[in-house]
Parts: C-alpha cells; structure tokens; sequence
C-alpha cells in the first residue's frame, strides 16, 4: 500500500447502536433546510427518513452516527466531505447528480472578505503544498489521466471528442494564443509532468525553461524529454518559478495560479515582467470564480492546500496591472472543465479497486468526492476556468484579430 | 454658421510684440523637461527654438504668446488642448506623429484615486453632456463617419479593408458573439444614429428596443427604420436607458459605457440584470484603460463632459459581479480603433474648410486635436478598446467554442 497524505478521519463511520430521538430527528431537518427545495433524502442510522421535497430525487444521504449528524450542523461545508471520506455518511444515487443538487439549492453567497486570512504561500510552504498533491505516485494518475498526463482542463472542439484529443487540442490552443514561432524561447512556470513544454518544443520549434517543485514530476518530465530527443531544447527546472533568471518571448503558467495564493501575486507579476523582453506576451490558464470567495475547507484540508481561485480582477489588480500588462484576451472554458472531470471521473471510478488497493477506502472516496464536487463546480457555474492573453502595454506586436480560433 | 458648445477661448492667439526675455527661456526649456528625449522641436513667438533633442524630428510646437507659454506650466495636461485650439499654439509638422512622440516621452502614470472626485451622471447631467457632443448635427457627422453613420471603433478582417466595409463587419461580429436568433429580442442601451439595431433586424431577424438620449440622433434612426420598412421590429426610444422596462433576450450597448461614470456602474448592471432572462446575455463594447486614469481634462472640458474609460476591474467589480454576471469572453481591439481615427481624421481634415464654415477654425482646431490625441492613444496603449461577453452566472446555455470568430 502507498503512504498516502489523508490522516485517519476523525470521524469513525461506526453504526450507531442506539435508536435516533427527537434530538436527532430535530437536526436532520435543520441540515435539510440548508438546501431548500433540493431533491435529496434524508435518513439516519436506525432507518428515520424525511423524504425528499420534490421529485425526480436525486439521491440519499445516510448518516451512520449521531457524531457525523452533529457535526454537519457545526460546519457542513467541511464535514460534508470528512464525514463522507470516513465512511460515516453513505450516499445513495449518483453522487454527481446529488452534488449538483446541493449546489444548486445554495443561494449564491455574498463575497466575502476572507483573504485577510489567507496566509503567504513561501517557497517552503509552496513545496509543501505541491508535495502534498501531486507526489501521490505517477502509477496512480496513470490510472486515470490521459496519456500525455495532463492535469488541467482540456479543450474539446467537439463535446465528443476523446480526452485524449482535448488534452492535444488544449496545447495547441495554447500555443496559437501565444503566438510561438521557431527558436523562440518560453517560461513555463508550474509544468507538471512536461507534456506542454514538449509539446511546444516537438510541434512549434520553441526551446522552453520549465519550472515545479515536484520531484517525482519532473524526474518524469526529464525522462520524456530524453526519450523524445529535446533534452537539449526543453530544460526542466526542479525549483521554484520565482528562482527563475534570463528573458523569453513568451510566458506561459497552466494550471499554477490557483496555487499561488492572493499574497504572492504581485511577486508573480514581477517574475513576468523581469522574465519577457518588449514585445513578450504570456497565457494564464487557471481555475476561477466571478466573485471572491474561499475555496471549501475540505478540499483546502484534504485536497490542495494554499489553493485559492481568484477573479479575473484580482488576477488583473495585483499582477498585472502593476506592471502595466495589457490584457489582449480573456476566454472562459468551464463546460470543458465539466468534460475533462467527467472523464477524469469515469477513469477513476473504473480504476476504483486498484486505488483502493494502492491507498484505502477512504483515499478512494476522498477523491471520489473531490472529482465530482469539481465537476459540479464547473456544471453549475460555481468556478470558471479563465485562459487570460496579455502583453506589455506599450507593444504592438499584438494580434490584429483572432487567428488563434 | 451651426451654433457649437466651444466657447470662445481663454487665451487669445494673439502673436506677442515684445521680445522673449531669460524667464520665458526658461520656462521653454521647463515644458521641455515635461517630455525628455521626444524628438521636438520647441519655438517661441520672436524665432528662438530649442532644438530636438534627437532625430528625426516630428515636429515643432511654436508658443505665439506670453500667457500661452505659461499656461503649459500650470496644466498642461488641460493647456496644450486650449491653446492649440485658440491658435495660440501652432504645430509644424504632422499633428499625429508629434502627439505621439509627446505620449511616449511620458511615463506611464500609476493609478490615481482619481474617481473619489468623479461626479455622478444623474439623468439630467447625462441628458446634458449627451447634447454637448452628439448633438452637432448630423450635417457635421455625415462629413466624416461612414454611410451607415457609426460613430465607434469598427473591425477590420484586414487592416486594408474599407471603413464602410469594417464597420459593417464589426456590427456583424457584435451579432456573433451575442449568438443572435430570429425572432429574439434585444435591448440596446444607447444606439447613436440607429445603425446597429436596424442591422440586427435586418439581417438577424430580431426584434429591438433601442435607448439614445440624443434628440437628432433618434429622430435620424426613426426615419431610417421607417425608410427600411423596420418600424415594426426597431424601436427607437428617446429616453435614458434606465427608465427602461421588459425582458430580452439580450442586452447591447456599444461606445456607451465610456459615458456613464463609475457612480452609476452599480445601476447599470442592475438594468442588465432586470432586462435579461435566466439565459439572457449581452455585450459591452467601451473605450477602456489597462490602468485607473482620468481622461485628459482638456478632452473632459471640450469634447466629452462626464466621460470615463474604466478599467476591466472596474467594470466587473462595480457592474457585473453584484449581478452574478459571468464573463464568458473579452477581446481587446485597440488597433482597430487606431484605424478607425485615422480614417475618421483624414475625412475630417479633408472636410475641413467645409467644417470651419459650419462652425469656425477654433472648432476645426478642437476636433482635428481631439481625433489626433485618440488616435495616438489607441496607438501607444493609453488607451484600449475592450468587448465583453457575458451570461448569467449560472446558465449553461453559452458558447462551447469560439464560434463567432
């Protein structure tokens, strides 16, 4: 079995051996009416159900004891998921299906002013946050990633395309909005395990400097490049993008913004602008929100810790606009998130048993949960996926029009 | 003679008799200073010139008077425009390349909290600032705009397309991106002399109900609609767009939003949000800035009373997101307004002794400045041109790819 992050939960998912009360049956009504009108089921340990307000009924939520039923009063917005990872919560039905139910019974909330709270991501805390995630093995994203193992949202010309495909055509966007052109030189910063610094170097003749703290990523990403014959054109950095020296043409971050958390973005901007000559340009590509608010405190718990997904103006207020980049471009693909976690979840759902062979239980269902709350995000607009295309200010070697479409 | 809202200028062109002493020298050399490096040519009333500074020069800007010359000490921000347009500055050489050599010698400016001042566009004041410009005449506009009398930035598929044929295709591409289908209806919030909603009806086969505060712009579109056969389908409201009523399909505004002022942001997007259904949809099309800066107050003065071009941020932040308005795509066309003022100002100039006759030199003067400023602000990125997409936030009926482009 992998070691892997996620402690014991604290809940147990013990079956409580008494009958529920009044107390009890009190308490599920208060959590039903936190998601008004919702097509869910209720139901506690001893079989008590309170039926679903309107039909067709999407699922049923089962509490097991009468601690993982108190504890969803105190804070659901965690305990949903640390009750559900323990076990201690059963969901009948399509988990999916019951997420966007939920969601969609939530009023959409009032932004919050929660940044003051956010702590700095440093080069240490940023490695450990990384390790965190996305040192869990390449043998388990082998499992259910595309071929190329990317991880970010891809981009599907054809809602039927196969992942595989999207993952290709999501590159390639990429790099028509970045404009490449042979024996031009890009920053990558964050690269995961390399797929688009090759890719860019295989199909537009760039060289790429690319950057990550993941050890186990990059020494994959290395051994690409060496069997790919562009160990000499694709550097892969095994340290932090704000250590990175020199000048490109172009700048390019995927899928690392939403773990560079609010306080360091003005840092993030001046590593742009001392790294791209006059007519340099750059692509961000990163998970969003229209409004400001905190991710969920399980996902930040559990999942990816220091993560933050910002708006575009917090993107444009502190890191651009400092360094007087012009915003040339701005695209949102969420329904292709949708899609990309839709075969993500497929994959991971058909790669069930040997996950749980690799981890445990509650590994698979920590990230059962967190494809299909990711997925339910994009479906109901609770998070976007931003592609932004920016310049220095001055410059006008800018696109006429969109040729990039 | 037309009537024109320039009165007479402060400062007289009159050429001053006396000789220029050590202090006007000085204060020369000062203004100099304001622009270091721009290769200009400075000149005094009596021959004496400071020499450019570097080559090849773009022109010579000649004081013809005393108060002139150090009216540019006190504002020159707000002088250069008054003196130009009294005479009492004259420029050898082309007006453009001169203007645009003085906006590169500038440094880029950091954002001032300018908007603390800025006073609100009530209905009056809007009504007000509306007839200063817009109601010049038809007469005046017809000389230099194109057939269709559009009076915005156009698109040009190739930079050497026609203005005729550019601004035809950028009507054309607003109603692409608004995914437009026949028998829809559209809300359009300020729509010059009619162009855009008799297009739409023509050529998408929607209904629309279209709000303009000028008198002779509505009565010019009514009698288009009424020509075209179209009066059925294009209403064309002289009233504030906020007094409006109903729900649409979608909501358009082009090149007004530059004239609502950051106060009224907030009620802006709240008519969007009561005029547009759970799937409406709409586009914004306004002179932006990368960066908060006050317009030019000489343009604020002359030309455009209560204008302001807002940041992306601040349009989002002050208009969309208290809606829960999605941003779906944005696009920055700034060169295509750098076009579309240089087409303007060659008819203008071309049109010039026709002009002076309708009004006066003073007049010629004012508007030659103005068309040159804009142009040479779109060209140095002073300026932006920004298109902005949006849904409501939870709707998912919005584009799978870029279809429009």
């Amino acid at each position: 079995m992998h070691e892997h992050p996620l402690p014991v939960p604290a809940i147990s998912n013990d079956v409580s051996s008494w009958a529920s009360t009044a107390v009890d049956r009190w308490a599920l009504r208060r959590i039903q009416a936190t998601v008004p009108g919702a097509p869910i089921q209720f139901a506690l340990w001893d079989g008590y159900e309170l039926p679903s307000p309107s039909r067709p009924v999407a699922g049923t939520i089962r509490f097991r004891n009468r601690i993982a039923l108190f504890s969803w009063l105190w804070d659901p917005d965690l305990n949903f998921g640390e009750t559900y990872m323990s076990g201690a919560v059963e969901i009948d039905g399509d988990l999916v299906e019951l997420l966007e139910a939920v969601y969609r019974a939530l009023s959409p909330r009032q932004p919050r002013p929660w940044w003051l709270w956010q702590r700095s991501n440093t080069l240490q805390a940023a490695r450990q946050n990384v390790h965190h995630h996305y040192d869990l093995g390449n043998d388990f994203y082998r499992l259910w990633l595309d071929e190329e193992m990317v991880y970010t949202c891809a981009y599907f010309p054809s809602p039927g395309d196969s992942l595989e495909a999207a993952q290709l055509a999501k590159m390639d966007l990429v790099c028509r909005k970045l404009r490449l052109n042979p024996g031009e030189r890009v920053l990558e910063a964050g690269c995961g395990w390399g797929s688009l610094a090759l890719f860019m170097a295989a199909n537009y003749g760039v060289s790429v400097r690319a950057f990550n703290v993941s050890v186990a990523q990059i020494a994959y990403a290395r051994e690409r490049a060496a069997r790919m014959g562009l160990s000499d054109r694709v550097e892969f950095v095994e340290d932090d993008y704000r250590n990175t020296t020199g000048t490109f043409d172009a700048f390019v971050s995927v899928g690392m913004l939403e773990h560079v958390g609010l306080p360091e973005y003005a840092t993030f901007g001046s590593v742009i602008d001392r790294s791209i000559h006059a007519n340099g340009r750059g692509l961000l590509h990163f998970i969003g929100r229209d409004r400001p608010a905190p991710l969920n405190p399980w996902i930040t718990r559990r999942i990816f810790p220091g993560a933050y997904p910002p708006t575009l103006s917090e993107v444009f207020e502190r890191a651009l606009m400092p360094q007087n980049l012009s915003v040339l471009d701005v695209e949102n693909l969420r329904l292709h998130y949708e899609k990309t976690l839709d075969h993500w979840l497929r994959r991971f759902n058909d790669a069930a048993d040997t996950v749980a062979r690799m981890f445990d239980d509650t590994f698979v269902r920590a990230w059962r949960l967190y494809l299909s709350g990711s997925q339910v995000a994009f479906r109901t607009g609770s998070m976007q996926l931003f592609q932004i295309v920016f310049a220095r200010g001055g410059s006008n070697r800018i696109p006429w029009v969109r040729e990039h479409s």
